[in-house]
């Protein structure tokens, strides 16, 4: 029997991973409480970190923390059911991915075969400081990646990847009947359906 | 000013993240120690809890540890260039994408918008647990991409994302005269190219 590890939140973990992996979930609930620059900042400095192909960084980030100048253009790129959430949020983040590339060497961009792969690993780095600091983060696909693209002054070699909404996270009751009863850190597949040793099953 | 913090290795952080995000790094030259089972499960298991769209957890990881039946297998789909390094790595991590998605509530699959984001969001989790153990994760595009999709019976509707070495760190004296001279962590972009507040400059 494996070992296992309940947080929290109930969810459980069958090797020990660092709390943080289980502390950090995806509610919708958040108070309304703002974020200090400070903070967004060392948030958004974990992303900076992240690793990707030849530290070619393809991620790029633009933000809005609720209450200033830029926050209602931000608010506005979400689809409208995630904007009812989201109004309470401290900050909404949109995540884009450069798409071209310069390998060392060469006088001409390349497609990147990383860019979103890269930019992911920058989501989870943003995601797991923002834990690590009593914050939550949840990413979201429902956005005009068009509009978000063209309003936000993105290049055209770049990809709309996520929209992150964090904030502080409050009581579900904050949120309608239909998204309060959605409101709990979600459960994963076994670990034996996603890695396996030396190669998946042959197919038959 | 803002604030700095510098970790052992020289990087500088403007905003105080967790050391982890600094210590993280992609070193080459490793001690040929073996992992424990245990272990290379644990940083398999933080991968698992990486968030993802509808939570579909589209990554899966193929792995062999160095020694077992299956190492030269994985090794072997390597660039030459790695596999040279590679060969004192404790453990190779295949990683594939799912890249079709069954949306709730409908009863076909559809393309997923977000699997190489979703699972560049686990390989942090990958890197960042193995950082924590005091181990180091390297990953890269140098591998035959479909080699290993067809090799590993990894399915069709599945993409090659990176494959990853983790061993325990060793002197870069280990590598020959020009990957030496290439084994540092390596800095990054300042946060002010990569993350604005608002929209990004409008074109001229």
């Amino acid at each position: 029997m494996p070992d296992k590890q309940t947080n929290a939140h109930g969810r459980e973990a069958h090797h020990p991973v660092h709390a943080v992996f289980l502390e950090r979930w995806s509610p919708r609930a958040f108070t309304a409480e703002a974020i200090p620059e400070a903070t967004l900042a060392t948030i958004l400095e974990a992303g900076r970190w992240a690793p990707s192909s030849y530290n070619a960084q393809p991620w790029r980030f633009v933000y809005a923390r609720r209450g200033t100048p830029s926050w209602e253009r931000l608010l506005g790129l979400l689809a409208p059911f995630n904007q009812v959430w989201c109004r309470k949020a401290a900050t909404l983040i949109f995540v884009f991915s450069k798409t071209t590339f310069r390998a060392p060497g060469k006088d001409e961009d390349a497609p990147s075969r990383s860019h979103s792969f890269d930019a992911g690993a920058a989501w989870a780095n943003v995601a797991l400081q923002a834990t690590l600091l009593g914050w939550h983060a949840h990413a979201m696909l429902g956005f005009d990646h068009e509009r978000a693209l063209s309003e936000l002054n993105v290049g055209s070699n770049f990809r709309a990847e996520a929209a992150i909404a964090i904030g502080r996270r409050g009581e579900k009751t904050l949120l309608d009947e239909a998204l309060a009863a959605r409101e709990a850190p979600s459960g994963r597949l076994p670990l034996s359906e996603i890695a396996v040793e030396g190669a998946f099953p042959a197919p038959e």
